[in-house]
């Protein structure tokens, strides 16, 4: 990436890559805040550049238009919760433990960032330019974690050995945006700790090999 | 609906009831072939009217645009599908019998008619127009199905007492629409028999109790 953006770049004064880095950075944030108050649609390009107290010409000198920023946006979020996601699936002594935190942490996301999480279902992973983009990658990173933990507890004899990976994962991640969208969507409460144990004891009720006592 | 349709009608020439449902069906039935076969963006009003054999204008005595027009072809493919989950659900001896027939049907309809689901998730569910409307009605008899099932198998003692139907019943659909995304987006396959018994499996094995032998 950093050589693309040094690409698009010759033809204008030089800066040095990390002042161009917290250039972008602040973009990125401001139209994370944008978006985030007013919804994709709503928002402009010009109000972004408000918010991070620049020129809209200088936005464009980054960003070809508002749907590639939230992409960028998307990413930026993507990043930040794939990080948190492999660092929770280490935590915890069992199996049942380790399943617990990360359907938490992932219901948790939908509740830190509604909005984020509403641009992501409604307007990106629908759409045509989603199939072989950069948040598709993060989104297949992200969904592993989940399949790596349960290929370990088959490993580890703490899931039945005919449990499907990833069948159980897109069972997990498919119940849980279908229990979130309709507060994501604005309508009605998630509660993230009972709901968490709630599918935690389903899935683990079909696939968990509890320990001999 | 009968009333206001009528009301609509009152300055047109008098044609009778069953003629003008007669009208109504052949647009709907034409606008599911072209929906189905364009997508909803690349239709138009001109080509539904012309594969429904009447002028432009008729269409629009009936219909106010093209996503009213959407709204009902989905209303109608709701009603089908809702009639025949509420028979398939009396199917089977046991409660596993009838959750697994009810779960293949709900996976087959992504496969019999995979465009009008496309439509459903990607251009209706997601728009702010959703709420309130007839087909969220429908949405909400279709998943009542599940729901009783449940609740019946909690009070024959096929089901574990703790049991959250609504919880199970979310945790099916929600898996079912993840799984089924991708191929109803036009990339993969989906193998209904398979899928359908690896979820039954899944769900039965974190929910039933099995009967003594």
């Amino acid at each position: 990436m950093a050589t693309e953006t040094r690409g698009r770049m010759t033809a204008m004064p030089v800066i040095s890559a990390k002042r161009m880095q917290d250039r972008i950075d602040a973009i990125v944030e401001a139209a994370t805040a944008v978006f985030g108050a007013k919804g994709y649609e709503a928002a402009s390009i010009a109000e972004i550049a408000r918010a991070a107290e620049i020129s809209d010409g200088l936005i464009y000198r980054y960003f070809s238009n508002k749907r590639d920023l939230l992409y960028r946006v998307l990413e930026a979020f993507y990043e930040r919760v794939v990080a948190a996601l492999e660092k929770e699936a280490a935590n915890g002594a069992t199996f049942e433990d380790r399943l617990h935190a990360l359907i938490r942490r992932h219901l948790g996301n939908f509740v830190a960032d509604r909005e984020l999480c509403r641009l992501f279902l409604s307007e990106v992973r629908v759409a045509s330019d989603y199939k072989g983009s950069a948040i598709q990658n993060l989104n297949r990173r992200y969904v592993s974690v989940l399949t790596a933990l349960i290929e370990a507890g088959i490993g580890q004899g703490e899931v039945k050995a005919d449990a499907s990976p990833r069948l159980v994962r897109n069972v997990i991640f498919g119940a849980i945006e279908h229990i979130a969208w309709p507060y994501v969507n604005g309508d009605g409460k998630l509660d993230v700790d009972e709901t968490a144990k709630a599918v935690t004891a389903l899935i683990y009720g079909g696939i968990g090999i509890p320990a001999k006592t």
